[in-house]
């Protein structure tokens, strides 16, 4: 078997650090970089400690790795700021001259974050194919989209074949509280109300674990083009917060309805995750209640 | 009046340095950037030398220069490579963190250059404007048309005004041999027979004195988006040809018909200047007689 190494950006992150064990089992060599190195880690892994934003160190480690493979999930990402931050047209830049130095340097699969924000979320009618309408509305959405013009663009000019997982929703232990799911299991853990809003937008959410399964998956894969990333399965975030506050046993902490429904916010986001199946053959190992369970538990379990 | 300092990139390129006079004329403080300085051109242009595909080069001339005008020109340009390019990629990172960093600074007026190629060449009914399906078909329109969609979304995130000016054909003195006027004018000049295809194509050919003639004027105006750069006038490039044999008295030496059409051509490719002539007022002064004559004179009495 010709050799696989694999280039892991983002590896610490939420979900970048749940791809490496996988990655390894695979039978990748796995380098992963960040720009602090982990204390701990799934063993096997090679780290590398660089600023993907520094072109210099971008270059000299791309160039250092030598890797076949791509799996890059860097990104700005801070909960609240990251729709409209300008750190976005950052991460264009590098993604760009990133993917572009690996393929021109004879890198074989890219595979990289993408999002649902790339989709029309003015214009949805019923769940999401890969095929529907690209007009983002927020500067994040409009970054990434471009980005993925560029670099479905590289494939056509060079031998590589790159793929795009458009992540929805997810959550999972150890994310961020100030986002969702993790901001109310944190609350009921600590015996605090959690507002929330009426919570009738459709979602779907998938585990963080799942997230980064159907990235590996998608990564081993010979798919190219956007894959949606997903479960298929649309519930309200009323139901996602329900199913918080039933696990956590403190369903009476919540507080529905007393945060407003963001402005702008689409009813349903659902994805039409037929690729993900049926080409990258990837399904879900996680159900909605047994993730939240475990996440709840996770907030119970720790302090933070 | 407030101060205008321009940063000019490109500024010793085909069009480039065709805007600088004017520039200064119109009272600007004018700084070109090159990666060589030019022995020569316009009084009252401070120029700087730097090569804008290296990240601490290009940050550190921004914030040197700290202008609140920004005309970048500059790309990969190369005759016969620039289509299909890896470099175009470099030049969708550059310019990305460029204008990023011009209007995080507090930059309030960007104009870019674009091109026809951002469009959808498979749809084209009619003229297009600048509302037109955008598809590009090459890897330099796809990097183009990426990095305008970036440079949009970074004029909703700040104070600034972003337009686009999109290139479609030119021609003029000095222009690059290997691109189709001069080529044919040279070889005139030179007693030399010259090739070319059959050149039923429509297009619309702009004199480059005209072209960075409304690149000023859309600078110096407050339009936003992108703009048609051209004469709204079509005519075949056999017509074009005719008039270059006829301006060097040599129609004899033509030899139409010689190459192929290149495959994927479109048969007409001419834009809806509304945009350029009723918000930009611009409206152009050379005729194509006119900007032909003088291209082939200049063919004729200089040495190349």
């Amino acid at each position: 078997m010709t050799e696989r190494r694999v280039l892991v950006t983002g590896a610490t992150g939420f979900i970048g650090r749940r791809t490496l064990g996988a990655l390894v089992e695979q039978g990748f060599e796995v380098h992963g970089v960040a720009r602090s190195l982990p204390s701990s880690g799934p063993d096997g892994v090679l780290w590398h400690q660089a600023d993907l934003l520094a072109q210099e160190q971008r270059r000299a480690l791309t160039d250092e790795v030598g890797a076949s493979h791509l799996l890059h999930l860097a990104w700005y990402a801070e909960p609240g700021k990251f729709w409209t931050a300008p750190e976005n047209a950052d991460w264009v830049a590098a993604t760009v001259d990133l993917v572009s130095r690996f393929v021109r340097a004879g890198g074989t699969r890219v595979v990289a974050g993408g999002t649902c924000a790339e989709y029309d979320w003015a214009a949805i009618d019923g769940s999401l194919a890969e095929t529907a309408p690209l007009v983002p509305h927020t500067f994040y959405g409009v970054c990434k989209d471009a980005t993925r013009r560029v670099c479905e663009g590289l494939a056509g000019q060079s031998g590589a074949s790159v793929a795009w997982g458009r992540v929805f929703f997810l959550y999972g232990p150890e994310e961020d509280p100030r986002r969702l799911v993790a901001s109310v299991a944190r609350s009921l853990a600590r015996d605090e109300r959690a507002a929330t809003s009426e919570g009738r937008q459709v979602r779907d959410f998938l585990h963080v674990d799942d997230v980064a399964g159907a990235f590996v998956a998608l990564l081993a894969s010979e798919v190219e083009g956007a894959v949606n990333l997903g479960s298929g399965v649309g519930v309200t975030i009323r139901e996602v917060v329900d199913l918080i506050g039933g696990a956590a046993g403190r369903p009476d902490l919540l507080d529905i309805g007393a945060l407003p429904t963001r402005a702008g916010d689409p009813p349903v986001l659902v994805p039409d995750v037929s690729r993900l199946r049926e080409e990258v053959r990837f399904v879900p190992a996680i159900s909605l209640e047994d993730g939240v369970a475990q996440t709840v538990k996770w907030w119970q379990t720790t302090s933070h």
